[in-house]
């Protein structure tokens, strides 16, 4: 089954907010399996509304609108709609009472144009507003669907949830989607497809598809069956397949963070952590502590930006400095032991590095970063070279040390 | 002149990402004055891009397609475009050159399957981008442009401002269009609105209009003239009526940035900065050395999340966090004071908060954050209550800090 959603608003068309209706309806959309081929965004005109919905009431079996149900004149999503099914607007006196309504708790005036969100196609259910005066509105035709949200995502969410998602899974009848999402760091995008072009290549149910964003890349297993069990048992021997592939490359599934995942492991261990930044500047500290509960294992963090606070604060030598530089591999390690020991942490973690567009070099180019880890299971130092703008260079550094940090603690380095 | 703007991607048909790019797109068109009537999101799908691009081709003057660039069989926007205007691809070593080259930097092996990436519709002008692998390509084609961008908002961004923006104003013949944008922040944006609300709806040329993004705004002045003094000569006075009402809110115009901004006032007095972070975990630091250039002003940070990493690394004395707790103005202080110290630095920027989602009280909910500065120009600790997640709280503490220790370098504050 086709579903298209078509947002309504010349604020959309100027870039004066951006389209979160969409992201929002499609996710759920695709959590039910329904196929979602176009999003349009179309601004406040009658003629290019009726058009647009004209068009996407032909090639989809449901069609969801947002926006353009306000009480102005601008506002003609309800009259668009209705002209395009040849249905009469009619006022509806409940309705205009439950907008008064609505309005007297608010203690605001009742303007005479909100009479407008009182008006209803023939044959159009209403769907209640209890978070503002637009009435939403679905109209069954012909086996189809068409359904008018407003604009607001605080009222557009939970009538889409309460009231249109009942009305879609009557649709659909039985049977469910299931999606799982592996999560994969280390890897490009184009050598990923390779390692598992035969697999996409094969599978129809469930279906492989990959995305990337961030510098990490997604594997989406989705199935369809009878229920979740009968679900489940098709999406197992695939992942199965696709962990033989490339193993620890997978740090987590679905909605597991990186840092979220280092997390875990600490708890499990019973490790306290502490970083030590140069070039990150405290980007590394700040992905690890935005997960909630981090208090629990990261004890603190130096930001060693200068080379007299690497000294001073984290106690490298100035032998380290002068001979080898304070983006060289001792320096990293000096900076991962110092912190072990100034916090008294179990676990540190240090990034030294060029992060640019200045100080390069011939022999350190921009991108030139050591990552170093100082744990119970061994100590490692890693060379990065890493491309792009200084705040990629600095993500990238952060996350790569994340990743180390994991795989070091999972045994699976060295 | 009308535009239309078609995103290319699976992903956004499936809500996995919201499409920033249209908004992006849709601004900078808005502030050429181009009229944009569609926004149109389709999937990885040869048929549906082509009937997709063929219907934008016939009704508006430019289209810009952005995503589906990439070196998978998925992308397929190349493969789209030149079908539909007739027009063979082909493999243009020169270009693929500089794929090669790019991964040679990255260090990256370099897939057989990036070879799409350099096949050029016959008569395409190549887009050079120097943060990925994928070229941009501009087609003219009987007084009309199809522009293909890649999808990665970093890559898609600086190609349209340096190539496509070029080839739009070239299109729209003489006169120029300028923009100059006023940064703010320390207002809402209805408060800001109401300001201004006179001049808004006066305004024709130049035209005034807000825009709100991740807790800041900009007023963004648009003029069209003969030439580009002439268009100065028409934003001036509106800027100084503007910033006469609404004074050091303005923390900087166009491109700046609150860390940049706060960093050029640490330069001109000399001054080395040190940070103290709890709840934000490295965010501050990391947000001032963003700034390519920081290690000028920036010395060292210290993130004492835990009570013990308070007392240990930065001396808060056990009678503040038990009588106190470690969320309090005079811990706040004592952070502040003991960053200045260790550090040696001029001026310490302390935060300590509750960001949540858990470990609020009634006394101190989520949201309760202490920002404290000390410096040369005077102390100062103020209590925030912020709304929203974790993430927020945290940015918005941390923008908080900055733009209060710029108020107070500037002698705004007391």
């Amino acid at each position: 089954m086709n579903v298209e959603i078509i947002a309504v608003g010349t604020e959309l068309l100027l870039g004066q907010i951006v389209n979160t209706n969409a992201q929002f309806l499609a996710r759920e959309l695709a959590s039910l399996g329904m196929g979602v081929y176009y999003h349009t965004v179309v601004g406040d005109n009658l003629n290019r509304l009726v058009n647009t919905f004209l068009q996407a009431w032909q090639r989809s079996e449901v069609v969801i609108l947002t926006g353009g149900l306000g009480p102005t004149t601008d506002d003609l999503t309800r009259e668009g709609v209705a002209s395009a099914l040849g249905r009469p607007l009619c006022f509806q006196e409940d309705v205009w009472q439950q907008i008064v309504a609505h309005m007297q708790r608010t203690k605001r005036p009742i303007p005479e144009n909100n009479r407008r969100q009182a008006m209803v196609p023939e044959g159009a259910v209403v769907l209640p507003n209890p978070r503002g005066t637009a009435p939403g509105l679905a109209i069954r035709d012909a086996g189809r669907l068409a359904v008018l949200l407003p604009g607001p995502p605080r009222e557009m969410q939970p009538m889409f949830v309460d009231h249109v998602r009942p009305l879609l899974l009557q649709m659909i009848g039985h049977g469910v989607i299931l999606s799982r999402s592996l999560r994969v760091i280390g890897i490009g995008e184009s050598a990923l497809e390779e390692q598992l072009a035969d697999l996409i290549a094969t599978q129809s149910n469930p279906t492989i598809a990959l995305y990337a964003s961030l510098g990490e890349l997604q594997i989406r297993i989705t199935a369809k069956a009878e229920d979740e069990a009968a679900a489940n048992l098709l999406i197992a021997p695939v992942e199965t397949a696709i962990r033989q592939r490339i193993k620890t490359a997978i740090y987590g599934i679905d909605n597991e963070t990186l840092p979220g995942v280092l997390g875990q492991l600490l708890k499990e261990r019973g490790y306290q952590l502490a970083v030590a930044e140069s070039c990150t500047g405290g980007l590394l500290g700040s992905m690890i502590t935005d997960v909630s509960g981090s208090s629990d294992y990261f004890a603190s963090g130096f930001i060693t930006y200068s080379n007299e606070a690497k000294q001073k604060i984290l106690g490298v030598s100035e032998a380290i400095i002068k001979e080898q530089g304070a983006v060289s591999a001792a320096c990293a390690k000096a900076m991962a032991t110092g912190a072990r020991q100034k916090s008294g942490a179990d676990v540190a973690i240090a990034i030294t590095g060029i992060a640019g567009p200045t100080g390069g070099s011939p022999e350190k180019p921009v991108g030139t970063v050591y990552v170093a880890i100082s744990a119970p299971e061994g100590d490692l130092v890693e060379e990065l070279a890493l491309r792009g703008e200084r705040s990629a260079i600095r993500a990238r550094s952060a996350k790569t040390a994340v990743n180390l940090a994991r795989l070091l603690l999972l045994g699976e380095l060295k």
